[in-house]
């Protein structure tokens, strides 16, 4: 029986590899860079978003918003002028908990490759499955609020090891937590040594010119802007 | 593709719900109720537990700790001398981003129901799976911390609708975050208007009394108890 339900798994992901796969030469062939953005619910992704997208020089930005229902985020983030597609995971794809390579696969038509150099694909709020679908990216960045506790990264490990990128968000808040950031950065480290981590806080703004260098390099633009 | 994929989905709840009904009778045939217990990754579920489960006169509780991997809440919960039975997701299931009627079918031989009177099913954090799947229990709580927004029952409508009681918690930290309560409670009732509502601080106790009334209620020991 669990033999069974895991060979059908294996056979989703190889399906959805192939995908992926061809997601990627479509953005390949067209210049794109894709981050595969993911973290819990209510982990902060669209705020970090909305707090550096429109100050990228020489970065032209697009954000595939994937929620189960609902367009807020997408909303929130057409208002900064930058064009957003909206994907929901629940007509036609069942209510998914995640974002996988056919679901980005059908939002290719709406997407502006042309015009865009970086593509955020911002995934549903879990910790678990994302993780597993790959959509065409190049990298994947996840976020982690201090309010999510330290035992995040040893209970959701696939998630943190299958990241270039830990955002670890709203440090303003640890004066008013028990929480010990050094064991979250011990734990991120135990299950993903080589990541790359920044500490910020959306809401205070500390941290986010890290997160912004990061996209510009990612987006191949590092060192290309002159600043006043 | 995606009709054949809906008929899958919809075979699978299927499936689930006649192996939640074979539990419930298991359960019912030994006089324990059973509180499925759901949330986002880190919203507090564990603390809540641990705040209540060894004080409520009358009732002997039982936890079922649902992880991807690990087993630190039910090593927290143990330490309260409360039968506690760890259930992963991670071997033989496929690291799933929820439990279903099978899984906890399968941890029905370790559990102690001759012993106890309330079953907490404490699931995989997550907004979206878990409310999908019954695993054959009394009552459905789920746990929305206000660090994680007040958007999220807008864009998690299934998980909010699915209970029966929902605890907002952290709210010792709402002077230090830009959220606004009533507004979230409006949302709650947007998608579920006779929802029952517990407003809590977990770390601080506040409104923790109501959270071990409704227990001892769903119980059937409230008023069994005689205070000091």
């Amino acid at each position: 029986m669990h033999r069974t339900k895991v060979t059908v798994v294996e056979e989703a992901l190889d399906a959805n590899n192939t995908i992926a796969t061809a997601n990627r030469a479509d953005f390949d062939r067209h210049g794109v860079t894709v981050i595969n953005f993911m973290s819990a619910p209510g982990a902060g992704k669209t705020t970090l978003l909305e707090r550096v997208v429109a100050d990228l020089p020489g970065v032209r930005v697009g954000v595939l918003e994937g929620d189960v229902m609902g367009s807020m985020d997408a909303d929130r983030l057409a208002s900064l002028h930058i064009p957003v597609t909206q994907l929901n995971t629940s007509p036609g794809f069942g209510g998914e908990c995640h974002l996988d390579a056919n679901m980005v696969r059908s939002a290719m038509p709406s997407l502006p490759l042309h015009d865009i150099d970086l593509l955020i694909v911002e995934n549903v709020g879990n910790l678990v499955c994302p993780a597993e679908f790959k959509v065409g990216e190049d990298a994947r960045v996840m976020v982690c609020s201090v309010t999510e506790g330290e035992d995040k990264p040893l209970k959701y490990p696939l998630m943190f090891r299958a990241c270039e990128l830990v955002i670890v968000n709203k440090i303003d808040l640890l004066p008013h937590l028990d929480f010990d950031l050094e064991l979250l950065l011990y734990n991120i480290d135990q299950v993903n040594p080589d990541v790359e981590k920044i500490v910020v806080s959306a809401r205070t703004g500390e941290g986010l010119e890290a997160w912004r260098e990061w996209l510009l390099r990612v987006a191949g633009r590092a060192g290309a802007e002159v600043r006043a």
